[in-house]
């Protein structure tokens, strides 16, 4: 039988992976002179390359045929059980090594959890708006969207409880901690009270957590996961903790799902990169990782509050702002639907470029929004970066308000 | 709505994922005692452990910024220059770094291929038998199998053109060079007229190319991608090249097809491990590669030879077995119908352990018949393995051949 040419046989799966705004734009922004506000890069000033670098030697020389060498597709046991102690002792917890499971980034587990658990068609209940990655990796199993509204301590809880009443679930993704985009935080309340949701409808939850130790506060509150774990897988990642190039995140499953999970990701790729695994083991036992997180959280601190002055500073008044208390982003409103694709194409042109909202939504939504990273450029550029958008916006203002006068 | 336990409700697609007897295996036969003929474990004592450390130290010197942040979804260009380089002066091709695409090990490669054209019911085409780990991954997209009988120089054409002719395959899955797990190879023939069958009846292949440094012989016939550019997806891997467990591998992709690749990639990990990806450039083009290639390869046809020997020495002469010219694999079948899972069942409780035949049959096939790993045991337990298979084998003949008097 004849057959189509080549990119008429992409499968209808593939065809639902929107592009990612963000990615091209990190191809665009790699140029030296761009100031991006866009990706979700942490800020390489506190990578700790000396230690990592000694690590290396040091399992190179201790553990080279282990660690070179093929190995089980859980992960290193020993890294597991860190995170395991870690996460035990922080939030009085139960979790054994057995729960875990080491993954390219946490962005694989939303990949591997997809591939698991979403037919064609089946209820997938995002945040409005969302991680686009997560957007990316669970659109390939063409689920049906829903999307629950955010506030600024969390989700609706009455509109996420009648969704779980009118429709069939199968999984929600949300991200309670530092949400990305929007940099919003669920209050413990509502965490109880989704939690009591997840159990009540038995609905399955993908609690990503990448920004979980870059918190500003001294006391976080603890996951959705501590209050329905036989719901939710918990998702975490050393991207932010240590260091994204080595592409080491985890996932903790509920009781019972381990060797499920352990199938689907020997199917996708074996195992996780070994090497990476016993550098960052060898790192985490051998470093001050509280003093180490303490500085990496008081200089993002520091740059999230800079990045509020200067959208006070610059920017009209109702340009409103998200105050987040911890990870990499804060999210823009812009006055008078201002289009923010628009704005970035202004911005770009004077080497200025942040991601326009709507890249965050399933929905059409988030024409006016912007979401910005506050981590990674320096404070100079951060205030010529605003300077720029600022400038631009009120140019687009002014114009559209002529249109209304006329 | 009431939602069922957790254990019902798994994707349609994911339930197609047969587990991994060679996975679980290895789980079994990491200890110290077990002689293993299971896994595709290369002989660690030819990784290249203090070239790999040096080079560590270095990029972490001199690059550390760069490789511990993020990075494009593609992978590193130099690296990928250098694979372009590589193939093109092996085989007098003219593939850019455009064309490749970094992914962990070639497995991610078969998934993302997967994920990117099949939908369920599409037919694909896989060898009979074929490499479980691509059963694995191309089952989670539901297919529906056909399967093409392998002669020792490769497809049967005939059976392989009618198949085309009279199905609309999407895809075929092959691994034309040291098959595992059968050990053969195809003939420049076959490949060339594979070929053609491919841009005749314009079918994509993934054709599966992880041995291909690992040919015994002084001069390897061309791939079929050669012949067929536009049709063939061509994986390759550094886990026989230099260690598996730093989780590396590519694909070469048809002209205006990485850009949809890299999207499918995008969303699955975002990109490969940036650090094993600067280790192992350094180490290429710091080291004498052809030299440490020609070390593994006369070491593993020693191997293969003295394994062949072994056979000859204590098994029945009527237990077949293929002659690779490269590769890890060597194939065996059983005479009397003799079950290799009965066989292996007797041979564990004697620690010795390797695949029985039918995990690598999309179909009721390989019953009686065994792959063998020639490259992982030292000789004399090579030898004390094969005496303890034999030994058992001929108990089994002896049982079986007493039920036939009877």
């Amino acid at each position: 039988m004849k057959q189509a040419n080549n990119h008429e046989k992409f499968s209808e799966n593939f065809k639902q992976i929107p592009k990612s705004f963000i990615r091209e734009i990190l191809n665009v922004a790699g140029s030296d002179k761009m100031i991006s506000f866009a990706g979700g890069l942490p800020n390489p000033d506190y990578f700790p390359i000396e230690a990592l670098k000694h690590s290396a030697g040091v399992v190179f020389q201790n553990n080279g045929v282990e660690m070179l060498q093929y190995a089980g597709s859980r992960g290193y046991l020993p890294l597991r059980q860190w995170i395991a102690n870690r996460y035990n002792k922080k939030y009085q917890l139960s979790i054994q090594a057995e729960n875990i499971i080491i993954t390219n980034g946490s962005q694989q587990a939303i990949d591997v959890i997809g591939k698991m658990f979403v037919n064609r068609g089946d209820d997938v209940l995002v945040e409005k708006p969302t991680y686009l990655g997560g957007i990316q990796a669970l659109s390939a199993y063409s689920p049906r969207f829903l999307e629950t509204s955010l506030n600024s301590d969390g989700p609706n809880i009455v509109e996420t409880g009648r969704i779980f009443e009118e429709n069939d679930v199968k999984l929600m993704y949300a991200i309670p901690n530092f949400q990305n985009p929007s940099g919003i935080t669920y209050s413990e309340e509502k965490r109880i009270k989704l939690a009591s949701l997840l159990n009540d409808h038995k609905v399955l939850m993908l609690e990503d957590d990448p920004y979980n130790e870059i918190c500003f506060d001294q006391k976080c509150a603890k996951p959705v996961y501590a209050y329905a774990p036989e719901q939710v897988f918990w998702t975490g990642s050393f991207s932010k903790m240590v260091a994204p190039g080595l592409r080491m995140g985890w996932v903790v499953i509920p009781d019972g799902l381990s060797a499920y999970f352990e199938r689907a990701k020997q199917s996708v790729d074996l195992h996780s990169n070994n090497l990476s695994q016993h550098i960052i083991y060898h790192f985490l036992v051998n470093n001050d990782i509280d003093q180490h997180l303490k500085t990496i959280r008081n200089a993002y601190a520091r740059q999230c509050a800079l990045m509020q002055q200067l959208i006070e500073r610059y920017m009209p008044h109702n340009v409103h702002y998200t105050k987040p208390r911890g990870g990499m982003f804060l999210w823009l409103k812009l006055p008078y639907k201002i289009d923010a694709y628009e704005l970035v194409e202004r911005t770009m042109k004077q080497n200025v470029v942040f991601v326009p909202g709507s890249s965050f939504f399933v929905s059409a939504n988030g024409q006016s929004n912007i979401r910005m990273n506050f981590s990674n450029a320096s404070d100079d550029k951060m205030e010529e970066g605003i300077r720029i958008m600022a400038s631009e916006l009120k140019t687009m203002i002014y114009q559209s308000e002529e249109l209304l006068l006329l």
